[in-house]
């Protein structure tokens, strides 16, 4: 929930003059994404998502984000649309940030996923790989080994006030996975890598579109599906839903068949998307200062994800062979 | 800002059953209100806002801020307007929580006020206390002599760690308030007692709705006005601005004539509303555990202010005479 910065009306006013919008007639800050500031903004012509970039967002990565958005947007992929000034351009600044505009998506987020979202969003993720072909914008990964390694110092010596013992399983996990990744030669391209069900809206039973596009980036496609596993495929007491975990991989592979390197490679995969989240929920909870207006999120519901996966001997363990 | 309780969609959907709204198209926590969860939701029919009553809202009140509602609403003046469910009630249950949908209010609220908004201001203000002339219920103001008491009982000890001699300037100030407000007699009704910028809606300059009820009382009509006064004519650098209040005063008195009494008590009754914010923010300053969800406002913002009103000797320190 994020409301970073306040903008006054004169400038909201001055902002619009830009574009071809009309003038505003509501305008409300909204409780979603920890990293900027979002308002809903009503015009007199439409409803628009208005964000401002905090510091958390590398302003050198907006050209990529704004631009796979109509790349997206192009091919048919349903997801927020960058509203262009009158001079062409998609990103403004307001407030000393850089902001942009987005087209509003219809749809409400679930917060207890079924089986059968899992299979909308396993056949959405597909689309998602599919239509990010051909994006001629480059973004490394950030949040990959390099980045859990550097994360991992970060919480070092500090972990096991959260639990006994973290510390040290961190560190057993990554001298596992830094050559077991480095080992991978998987089909990439653009991911979403943050496709958790808050980013993911539905109309009724049917996925209505894709949000908050802020952690894309270039990897393994099947890294991303290992992602949406650990997001959507665990119930609330911490168990795996073998349901929900087939639901997600069939329909993705009816949509892109998996290759068999990627099938071998899932549990090590969902073990990396594992630590990925369980690092950087450590670190936030590690170092954000007291009265932050910040949610923190619990590293440890990654911490008994990451247990699991690291029992998972193949793709079986997630209740789905390949056809 | 503000989203306290996380409303499942299966939860949402049973309780959008009971009315005749349609379905929910989009549902997003909104970052506005300290005190409860709130909600813009679409549905296929229109807008509204959901709210979810959370501790810090007495049950026992909800009728009195909900019927208020209606009533003013039915005299003309623009707040939200409670909708009714099949049954004809407005106030149901959701995620455990008491919860009320209330019409939606285009609008956007100014960060800057200028004097033409406090203009507007006080016009409405008047126009709010005539149209609740004549509403049935009562509810004392639980934020009035005796709760600066407790509030400040509250504090006592461990105010001067905000800042060096709060703890004795508190209770100075009370020892000559508390007589001072007792020998008030004052033309009394429903008041807002919260209406702070966030709180009212402009389209242009021209002031389109009032919102948040969820202080609203029984007290003197003169101390809404001096709430106002306190909320609305200072500058951000916490200078008096004597063009607001005097636009402020003069816009009331021509919708709703002071009476000489009120305008003689107007320094007091600033003064009360001055240690009322003061001792509430002091409060939630020295309470709010670290990592709470609260944006905690600067008590000290209301000790220069209350400071200001000590020195004034009538409402010319304001800016104003009554012509």
């Amino acid at each position: 929930m994020a409301v970073y910065t306040e903008v006054p009306d004169e400038d909201l006013a001055a902002f619009l003059a830009a574009y071809d919008v009309g003038e505003a007639v509501s305008f409300k800050g909204i409780a979603e994404g920890v990293e900027n500031s979002n308002y809903l903004l009503v015009t007199t012509t439409d409803r628009f998502i208005l964000t401002l970039y905090e510091k958390r967002v590398e302003r050198g990565d907006l050209p990529f984000f704004l631009g796979l958005l109509e790349h997206l947007s192009a091919r048919g992929l349903t997801c927020p649309q960058p509203v262009k000034a009158r001079d062409g351009s998609v990103l403004k600044e307001l407030c000393g940030r850089p902001a942009a505009m987005v087209t509003f998506l219809d749809g409400v987020w679930v917060r207890r996923p079924t089986p059968e979202h899992c299979a909308e969003l396993g056949h959405a993720l597909a689309a998602l790989h599919e239509a990010g072909r051909g994006f001629p914008l480059k973004r490394p990964n950030a949040l990959s080994v390099d980045g859990w390694l550097a994360l991992a110092a970060t919480a070092r010596g500090r972990s096991d006030a959260v639990t006994p013992g973290l510390d040290a399983l961190i560190a057993q996990e990554l001298d596992h996975l830094a050559p077991a990744f480095a080992g991978l030669d998987l089909p990439s391209g653009v991911i979403h890598a943050d496709l958790f069900p808050n980013n993911v809206f539905f109309l009724g039973d049917r996925l209505s579109g894709l949000i908050d596009f802020y952690f894309a980036c270039d990897d393994a496609y099947a890294y991303d599906l290992a992602i949406c596993l650990n997001a959507w495929c665990f119930d609330p007491d911490g168990g795996y839903d073998p349901a929900k975990g087939a639901a997600l991989l069939a329909a993705y592979h009816a949509a892109r068949p998996l290759s068999e390197a990627e099938i071998a490679a899932f549990p090590t995969l969902a073990r990396g998307a594992a630590i990925r989240f369980l690092l950087t929920r450590l670190v936030d909870w590690l170092d954000t200062p007291p009265g932050a207006m910040v949610q923190k999120l619990d590293p440890l519901e990654y911490l008994a994800k990451l247990r699991f996966h690291q029992q998972a001997e193949s793709v079986a363990a997630y209740g789905w062979t390949a056809p």
